[in-house]
């Protein structure tokens, strides 16, 4: 059982990530963006987290929170938030608050997923489980599926989202939730090692991923990482960083389009060293990575990691691949249970 | 809610499905078919169900019980049981069994798996929660791993195995199991058209679905039918009927290798017409089914039914794929969830 101690210490980096897209049954141009900052401040009350700064492109309002990021474009709201923060909370204020200020008046799609919790017994109201958050979800949405990827009994990852067609045009959605992280590179999100978020960016390589970002970061006092970057044609990327050694979690989120995303996994991972992580990517039938499934499927190595878990499912709109790795230098070893 | 007199009527026709294989670390020639009718019995009884008639091939001990069937060849045990009996209180006396009488010392592989129940509450033991049955199999098996498969929220199929290299030969298995049943054709699995299993194996078509089987088929009084039906070189089919119509279930299970199942699918479908399947290919490597799963994946349709889910699981030496379909003439309606 753990101490007192280590439980005032742990933070649940695993984050609850919402994204909804909204569409009007008239056609007349709306914009999310037109939602007034102190409506999103009173909405993000209900999440138990706060707005820390904001950054825009032309395509999007990117807000770094206290617990992770918030993203806003003309018609999708991309709602990520870590700890103990009650996100499904504010999906019913979230509807109201566009249908009443925005105009909009259906939701296209939306995406409720997360990762198992380290310890989903600190969590709050609905999301002690993820039956209950589907309980909770379906009383909003009349056509929700909900699905568990990866093993129930070890590591998994939840998915809420509509059995519907969705956008059309080119979607992709790429996610890397790394954890039992290499204590050096962790070292580098804590104020022992970096002052500032910029330092920290940059000391560890974030800013190298993908070049010409424009970044917006903060390094948390003692320790503890956000960041969002914004490049061209509204894309982005977003990283969080829970550097404790005994809960250490790093997660990276992109929208950018690649055929292959292996360039891509390899910095990440060069960057943060997980032991484990596992990757999510989502494409509609519009976008160029979606046949990545099928390349992904072959791949039973990459750079030292050796993969315990390949699933893929077919939805109305998108291909979801899912799957997860380990650090290993050999194949498992042969276990076979001994009667 | 349901009525007493319902509840009453009610049966539980989905199958707990156990299959087990077993090695030995010294190489000896073993056969579990050398385990005594009385210890059979013994086991059983643990499960709350009897043996009611046996057929044998050169490979196999085929058993239809009086709650679905047992197949038992030299190294592979296959226990399907329905309604409320009580599968997983077996597993530990079917291990200490197989070790005592028979010799073998190493489970090579096991799959647990089942449908969710219709009514879960009714069931006995670990057995009203996958969570539960978990539980109980990883107090047996070091690196047993769980999954859900379909929607978690409506339909949705569990699996329990071994993350292991399992057996080296050819081997797959296909499921399909139908619900919201044709009533004219369940009306054939009564006493009140047919007399015996045979008659009911010949009027309802099941005689055909692959021909040259030899049959041992029971119609139960005053309704319901099982079958097992054995086919040259250790293969065999495994029908099982429960008719009533608010509680209408069918299960066809074979291990016959094909390239392409949908020969097979479609001669099922048309035996019972069920109004939604779902099914499930297990393939190893080795199998010349292990590329059904590129397949299916284009596959949206079959003979009047469209898909509502398709998931596919990459396993150490297994491929899986899951599948679910919906009799309908056309796409379901957008339903885009207006606020």
């Amino acid at each position: 059982m753990a101490s007192v101690e280590s439980q005032q210490d742990f933070f649940e980096g695993t984050e609850k990530l919402l994204e909804v897209w909204f569409t009007s049954s008239d056609g007349t141009d709306r914009d999310l963006r037109t939602i007034e900052r102190k409506d999103l401040d009173a909405l993000l009350k209900l999440v138990k987290c706060e707005i820390i700064s904001c950054t825009s492109s032309k395509e999007m309002d990117a807000y770094v929170l206290s617990e992770s990021s918030m993203f806003v474009t003309k018609d999708r709201f991309i709602l990520k938030t870590c700890g103990t923060t009650t996100l499904l909370a504010a999906v019913d204020g979230l509807l109201k608050l566009v249908k009443e200020k925005v105009g909009y008046d259906m939701v296209m799609d939306i995406f409720y997923s997360r990762k198992n919790f380290s310890r989903p017994e600190l969590q709050h109201g609905v999301h002690q489980n993820f039956e209950n958050e589907v309980q909770h979800l379906d009383t909003l949405f009349p056509n929700g599926s909900a699905y568990t990827l990866g093993r129930i009994n070890r590591d998994c990852w939840y998915l809420y989202t509509l059995d519907d067609e969705g956008v059309s045009h080119p979607d992709q959605t790429f996610e890397l939730l790394m954890w039992d992280m290499c204590p050096e590179k962790m070292k580098i999100f804590t104020k022992e090692v970096c002052q500032t978020g910029p330092e920290a960016s940059q000391k560890s390589g974030i800013v190298d991923i993908i070049p010409g970002m424009k970044i917006d970061d903060f390094l948390f006092e003692p320790c503890g990482y956000s960041m969002n970057g914004l490049l061209p044609d509204g894309c982005y990327i977003t990283i969080h960083v829970t550097p404790e050694p005994h809960c250490s979690y790093v997660s990276f989120e992109s929208n950018v389009p690649q055929e292959s995303y292996h360039d891509l996994i390899e910095k990440v991972l060069d960057v943060f060293r997980p032991g484990q992580f596992l990757m999510t990517i989502f494409a509609n039938k519009a976008s160029i990575a979606r046949d990545t499934h099928k390349t992904l499927e072959n791949q039973h190595t990459i750079k030292g990691y050796r993969r315990s878990d390949h699933q893929m499912c077919c939805f109305k709109n998108y291909t979801l691949t899912y799957t997860q790795f380990k650090k290993s230098a050999k194949p498992t070893q042969f276990s076979r249970p001994i009667i």
